[in-house]
């Protein structure tokens, strides 16, 4: 992609407003734009991180057999009434946008879907043979926050990832629990992240038992309390069992008998698992092997994609911009023809373009007419792990510049060399 | 993947409420279910339909250089009051669903996006030479349609693509609406349908000049009018001079004296173009090349994605059930283990298994114990283009049947032929 044609609107000074690192860099950036407080639009930079977190998840959901769907995201209010999660008269509906549509009838824009996910799922089975059956969707939802802020990480419309199961008794829950669990801890592995399960609140989902995934984060505005054990564990796969040897907890739960001997730290929660019991299937009877009518138990897992690109731009970054771990960046290589006016360095530009662009790989190209001081800025604001610079210093002997964005480093490396080179890097 | 892995719930009958074919069939083979008037749940099948078009519209999208975005869901009703696209006062803002924000602020649900597109796009670039922006989005809107009917037809949530495009004059906007009418036209040739543009009215929409695009199917709610020498045209690349040659209008806009030597016919609305001058840039100035400021001129570009799928079943289905075309087929396989007791039609539906998930073919296995008449019932009723039956008739002489759903014609294939013949359908 040549940046001529794309469009990355950056900006070169903090905007105001922004008070943390991931906020301000994915303005400067041009990823996102503020529409309204907590609202944003997503610029094509930031769809291209989206798009790679999305894919993560989605590979692992359905490695574990998770089956995609669409959920509405205009819901009727009555089916929150009938779960007990309708905040009548309560202002505007508590954290829920809420609206009369044109025949008078109640409705809401989705902050989550285990009642819609229940009334579809469960409408539609005949007979406890038919489960477990286990459903997710990633999809833009809505939590009138009052106080929305930090850019992505408390905003108001978020993209998520919302998965239900349902079951014919707690045995079976547990086990896709578990299977969560571990897809869970391998999804943020994927994305280059470590996060900690910590038993938490349930908060008004309900439920038997639930966890917080955390990521330890100076600006997170979260605590957690851990055995510093449970690190190592986390590296293999985990039973809830093994998990349970392990003392790991939100600030809300935690015992302070036990403070003294655990590591506290600032986090962002980026991911919470449920077993939600029959919360949501009390009125959906189905009949068991023997014929005796029960309420399906019930889970549901949810991962905040939106949030963790703060996250981990919040995790990543210097005084001079974000620095994108490999895994999500949006490019894999960002090119840099430093002098446009430059016969040789043009002819070189375009050449090493043909050669990138016949190996697939994902590039961004930096051919505008610019200072060398502005396109140096640009491309450490923008992140790309690895930066190949053609300059006038290098042409002449067919070399190029091949930068490493996190740790600076950079090699001068012959033209026809750069297909190896890349290919390590 | 496995029936009894997955989530298809087949109704035997026509859903009551449900009067035209399509809406019958994505009911009945368990793509979808109703949520509210108009609002759908997509399940695991239609979702594999919806990805498929989505994944074309994209492609043509990124062919022609258009660059995506993610525009906000919930948007201030004030970027709509600038506009004049706001309904104040008429009753709850006409086809908007609108809403109070926990702030006291105005929000309605997005039914498409000129206002918010022009709004991120022209704050953010600082002169002509940035211009043309051309960019995309694939979201669900929202309409408040009054009498929401036919499915996915005439639906209040549905998905579409929006693209929005920026120029410094006519002269550029014509260029790109030209670009956009070519790849609408290769949009919809990828699924397997001919579409005509027809010169329509711009409704609310604004604008300078407009094209919809229309598939002819009996049950489609509008008329167009056309000169049957248009067809043959279409079959190429065809430019907006070119085009203008044909006379094709929808009709509310046909020239009454015309009627007689035109083909009249009922049809379904898949797209819509528009030049739309400054309608929405009024207040967004940006200087010429001469120093001048000046408003730029916009082009909206929308594709039914949902509402296509309605189309394509009402055009393609007989009374078992539907056909779906090769191009948007949610499997492209059907095979069917119609003695699961058996132990030899069991061993060669895993051994044709292992074979097809080998050459990653998308298959849908029927794995379940049941009836031949409800295994070839649910076959035709899926519609899936190539149906293999293993049965014990066959199994004998490692035979396979292989049947057209289209055509209704049946081979007997040899296991060992059986990937050739397959790859051929």
């Amino acid at each position: 992609m040549l940046l001529s044609k794309y469009f990355i609107p950056t900006l070169k000074h903090d905007p105001a407003g922004a008070h943390i690192a991931s906020h301000k860099l994915m303005l400067r950036a041009g990823m996102i734009r503020q529409i309204s407080a907590g609202i944003y639009s997503w610029l094509p930079l930031g769809i291209r991180v989206l798009s790679k977190i999305t894919n993560i998840v989605k590979r692992r959901m359905e490695e574990i057999g998770a089956l995609e769907v669409a959920l509405p995201l205009v819901q009727p209010a009555q089916l929150w009434r009938d779960s007990g999660r309708f905040c009548e008269g309560k202002g505007l509906g508590g954290e829920m946008l809420c609206a009369k549509d044109s025949s008078g009838q109640d409705m809401l824009i989705a902050p989550s879907a285990e009642e819609v996910a229940s009334y579809v799922t469960l409408h539609n089975i005949q007979s406890y043979k038919e489960l477990p059956k286990v459903i997710y969707q990633v999809s833009w939802k809505f939590r009138d926050e009052i106080r929305p802020r930090h850019g992505v990480m408390r905003c108001r419309e978020f993209l998520m990832k919302d998965a239900y199961s349902f079951h014919n008794n707690l045995d079976c829950a547990q086990r896709w629990y578990e299977k969560f669990l571990n897809a869970y801890l391998r999804v943020y592995k994927d994305m280059g992240l470590q996060a900690i399960p910590v038993a938490a609140d349930s908060g008004d989902m309900g439920g038997e038992m639930n966890h917080e995934f955390h990521v330890i984060s100076n600006q997170g505005e979260s605590t957690i309390y851990y055995e510093d054990s449970i690190i190592n564990a986390l590296k293999q796969e985990i039973s809830l069992r093994e998990l349970e040897k392990f003392y790991s907890v939100s600030s809300d739960v935690v015992d302070t008998t036990k403070k003294e001997q655990l590591t506290k730290t600032t986090s962002v929660e980026v991911g919470h698992i449920f077993i939600q019991g029959d919360k949501y299937t009390q009125n959906h009877k189905i009949q068991n092997d023997q014929g005796v009518l029960f309420s399906p138990i019930t889970c549901a897992y949810g991962v905040g994609i939106s949030r963790i690109i703060g996250l981990i731009i919040e995790n990543n970054n210097d005084e001079n911009g974000i620095i994108w771990p490999k895994e999500v960046a949006p490019f894999d290589l960002y090119v840099i023809n430093l002098k446009y006016s430059d016969e040789k360095c043009s002819e070189m530009f375009y050449k090493l373009k043909t050669v990138l662009d016949a190996k697939r790989l994902q590039v961004l190209y930096d051919d505008l007419e610019d200072s060398v001081g502005s396109k140096f800025a640009r491309a450490d604001l923008l992140g790309i792990p690895v930066q190949i610079i053609v300059s006038p210093r290098n042409s002449a002997s067919n070399s190029l510049e091949v930068k490493d964005r996190r740790t600076g480093e950079v090699t001068i490396v012959s033209m026809d060399r750069i297909l190896d080179v890349v290919s390590t890097c």
